[in-house]
């Protein structure tokens, strides 16, 4: 497929990386300001633009990878109006973009993309909208070319999916941040708790994770979450997120599930 | 070395292999259920017992590897007190062995440990103390003979590597399981999250959590904010996770570090 990319961020980068290596060909990269776009083209083999004007309209699709608030303000910039475009936002609903085009769709990795962090695509998860079965049938085929797991996820699905991801990544690498440095205070090595991190994320690869719940919390061990709340003294909104996140677990456990 | 095992469970099972594969000899394996006993013995090619009284005195240590509540109890029965004893956990002082023996250590393994999940004992870290130099060097050079990772971690450090632990592992898995549960209320799989789960855990192995925060928090994105508080609506509790999460997040970025 002929692909138009507009961004320059992460999501861009490694989606037109993504589509490079699977053999289709990036036709244009916008960005504000040049030099980024130059950058990321100069990559992907693409021609660098700054003006949504002088997107080339010999495109079969344009992916619109920009921050989550400024999608509909490109959208609205876009000159062309009968060629498939799609956003790549978990938090934006496909109506974003349907006032503005014929034909429109979502094309969502569920991922967290760092710039100086290589990601296998291929394990990404891709989650698929779109205005119709067309356009539909196009996403899932491209989708299928870079990655092994593509779904139709609509919008309210995706609402949720977005709100999930913010509990399965932000949240835990905040919590990680509290360890390295409740750690710090007692010189120790934020390295001592890699491998239990990442033990603890391979292990729901496997199990569903309310079967896996370990620590004082699932024990019903008073003595210990005591212990702990006194080492939290000088923390008070850590003893807070200690007390909730718990008695949260202790739920969990009568429940079945979370 | 001659190793005593005091436990069946998780731990003992992994460090009992651990020190086979090692090339250590495993003299006994004590259980308070001899069936369990025999089953670890079995494979570990020790002699399993249900009676503490009958530890053969003829071993170089012997390591409590039994729940956290249970390390006093036992060690108070063994009848043994001139061989160096360790207990194997991250929430129970030195001091829980100095009144039965005289010569005692720690000797904790920080990991999550399952029955159904290989560990790579090479890449646990072991977190080593005693009453005297002469044990401390026997333990690092054990240590060292099934881990990369050997540390002295005293007393007043290890309580807050345990509580910390939580916040790195107990914690997270909770929050996988809140995502889990989200994304059922939605009919989607949970698969969907995995490879986000693991990439978060993946990042920190190379970078400090709080330089690779992500999310509608520390953007500052209070529209997402409102919306995935939003959607919370039916679940109080979540929702007020979510809230105090999402604040840490806030002041972390203003402080550089959580």
């Amino acid at each position: 497929m002929r692909i138009t990319l507009i961004g320059s961020g992460n999501v861009a980068t490694h989606l037109g990386a993504a589509f490079k290596n699977a053999g289709h060909q990036i036709v244009q990269v916008w960005s504000r300001n040049l030099q980024n776009a130059a950058l990321l083209a100069y990559h992907i083999k693409a021609e660098p633009i700054d003006q949504l004007a002088k997107i080339d309209p010999n495109t079969d699709l344009i992916v619109i990878a920009v921050k989550d608030d400024a999608v509909e303000d490109v959208a609205s910039f876009i000159p062309i109006k009968n060629i498939l475009v799609v956003h790549t936002c978990g938090s934006k609903s496909l109506q974003t973009l349907e006032k503005y085009f014929v034909a429109c769709g979502v094309f969502y990795p569920l991922q967290t993309f760092s710039k100086n962090r290589e990601i296998d695509f291929n394990s990404v998860p891709l989650c698929i909208e779109s205005t119709d079965k067309n356009s539909t049938d196009i996403l899932l085929e491209l989708g299928k070319t870079i990655s092994t797991q593509v779904t139709y996820v609509d919008s309210n699905q995706r609402k949720t999916l977005h709100l999930a991801a913010a509990f399965a990544c932000n949240f835990p690498n905040y919590l990680y941040a509290v360890a390295a440095a409740l750690l710090q205070e007692k010189q120790l090595d934020f390295d001592l708790l890699k491998p239990l991190i990442l033990e603890t994320a391979l292990k729901v690869q496997e199990f569903l994770p309310f079967k896996v719940q370990t620590g004082p919390a699932v024990r019903g061990d008073r003595q210990t979450m005591a212990a702990h709340l006194t080492l939290l003294q000088h923390h008070p909104d850590w003893q807070e997120i200690y007390r909730l996140l718990s008695q949260g677990i202790i739920k969990m456990d009568k429940h079945g599930s979370a």
